[in-house]
């Protein structure tokens, strides 16, 4: 394998890029200057030497300071703390911009294909609550879907003997999404916006 | 234009129907036996005669009595009123099983093109609040985009000065729909999420 | 099953149309004026009176005469002869406006699924063959797909025996169509636009 | 900025990529072994030293000899020479499996916004086609859209007052490509399906 077939291989294996794909960013590295790849490859290197992961929630961040800026913000709610599966779904909260508490990043949500919780940081959920003393609501904030609900129905589950009985413990709203025609609704979701109606 | 042409122009102003499919319809009536011809000839020409308007609730049926199977039920709830924009929005509503109220078809929503309210039964529906003494909230079941929220919003303002302040009146309830992914929601549906978790 | 339901099974059987879309052209016709519903009713009643399929071609067309426009046509090449499967297809070569010759519709193509030639009129397609002295070539004009394909074959097949060989049958020209992309195009696609390249 | 977002920005600049899916690259590095984030680098840096352009075809290759692979084998037809736009193109056209002669990388198509000719390698084609007294025809395989077309049309242009009147200077073939049907086939397929039938 040559050093062309290397790296589209390697680009391959990126999340959503096909054959195809891989082998036109080749080509698109092959046409650019050497300082653009040179960046590259300094950024790339950069990762493992600047960005880590923060020990509070797990995300990954490039801050000086081991904890991140949302866990380092004392102006954060401390009583409330967001159970997200990814950094992506923690940023997409962060955009919308009306959830002042803290975050866990619990790394994925249950694949229905085996129920494994491999990968997933449920024992550093749990230390974390039982440090936090503070603490008076966990959203299990995940997507609405079937590998979601199990995450939440899971969590939910290794909380009960757990926690302190006057921890809340609640879901994301369900309802219509912007957008969303009754029309074209599912029975589940219509049923969420009669339910949350208001 | 002949009676291909002819046809095929009707069918052109069926909603979602393009010249091309329009052609395909003619074709498929061109190549279908006279029975079955007669039979759409026949439905057509039925729906003046056994079809009509419900007049408590507007929506086009066909059973025996003027009155409409859901608004002649005495088992659902007089209580509760569900505005829709359409008939297959209220089918929606009635195929997820949860709703025992009744019933009103405004007739579409406001276009925001124009802002027109023209078609919309608003008078209708305001008469019938005034008759149903024993109507304690009105749901505004409208789809979850502009025109729909600017529907619910005309209906409110005109209701303020009109209807018992007593007479509540709700909003379908938004979040994440069925399927919904925390990365791909926008941050409005992000916000109902989060301010209707629970 | 009353009116409502039965003109919706029936549009749930016109070409590409699935129940939600049914329901929409009868709500489409219940808000429509009784006038555009009579108009429908006698285009669809219309059909059988004045649309009748060409006794040369088979096409279906409103001429008051029995042969169609493009058959009666004299000025039309007698000499050569496209075989397409649907009268839609026929139409598609018309607009292109380079086609001189005459028409045979077959009325499908072969399926796969059970390699039927049941609704194909081969049978008249040959009888018009050895009819038409001063044919000269037959240009199978049918879709680059399987089904076309095997249509092809089959034409030639039965033509073997049938047909005076200096009666030339051809095929549509394989190539790249218009806005194909080298780096897209099939293998198959790549060889005929290498093989008729000029 | 961030080592994280300097990564993410270098990824939005790969082709076809937006901020999300760059977003989701880093994360998955982020993820990954140290190993393969090493892989990568050493890929990268590795395009530089181990690939380079071929003299004669302007391909990127990684063979050790500067000639590319195709370019030495003495078994290719010297007398044909297709011109591609790009490495992809060539790649394409191989795989097809039927062309047996050399190629030329012009190194894109024509902007038709701009016409500008910047970074197509007309004079180093015109040069090769001046030193290669064996050929006999060149082949322009350029993409069925208006940028091929202007591509084509410029190459013809420039070689009327320069090459040999007998090397014949040909376009690959149009007409219907695989799985096309007639009645959504543009007018022009059609033209060249009819032209080009056998």
């Amino acid at each position: 394998m040559d050093s062309i077939e290397r790296l589209s291989a390697l680009f391959e294996r990126f999340p959503g890029i096909g054959p195809r794909q891989a082998g036109r960013f080749v080509q698109y590295l092959l046409r650019s200057s050497p300082t653009l790849r040179g960046e590259l490859v300094d950024s790339v290197q950069g990762l493992a030497s600047s960005v880590h992961q923060c020990p509070e929630c797990f995300r990954y961040h490039s801050a000086e300071n081991k904890v991140c800026s949302i866990c380092a913000n004392p102006a954060r709610d401390q009583s409330i703390l967001a159970v997200v599966a990814t950094d992506a779904d923690l940023a997409a909260i962060e955009r919308s911009g009306t959830f002042r508490g803290r975050y866990f990043v619990l790394g994925g949500t249950i694949s229905l294909a085996n129920e494994k919780t491999t990968g997933l940081r449920l024992k550093e959920l749990k230390k974390m609550i039982a440090e936090r003393r503070d603490l008076a609501e966990i959203v299990l904030a995940f997507p609405a879907n079937p590998e979601g609900d199990a995450t939440s129905n899971k969590i939910r589950d290794e909380m009960t003997d757990f926690v302190n009985p006057s921890l809340k413990i609640t879901n994301l709203g369900r309802g219509l999404s912007t957008g969303s025609e009754l029309e074209y609704a599912d029975p589940e979701t219509l049923k969420s916006a009669l339910a949350n109606r208001k």
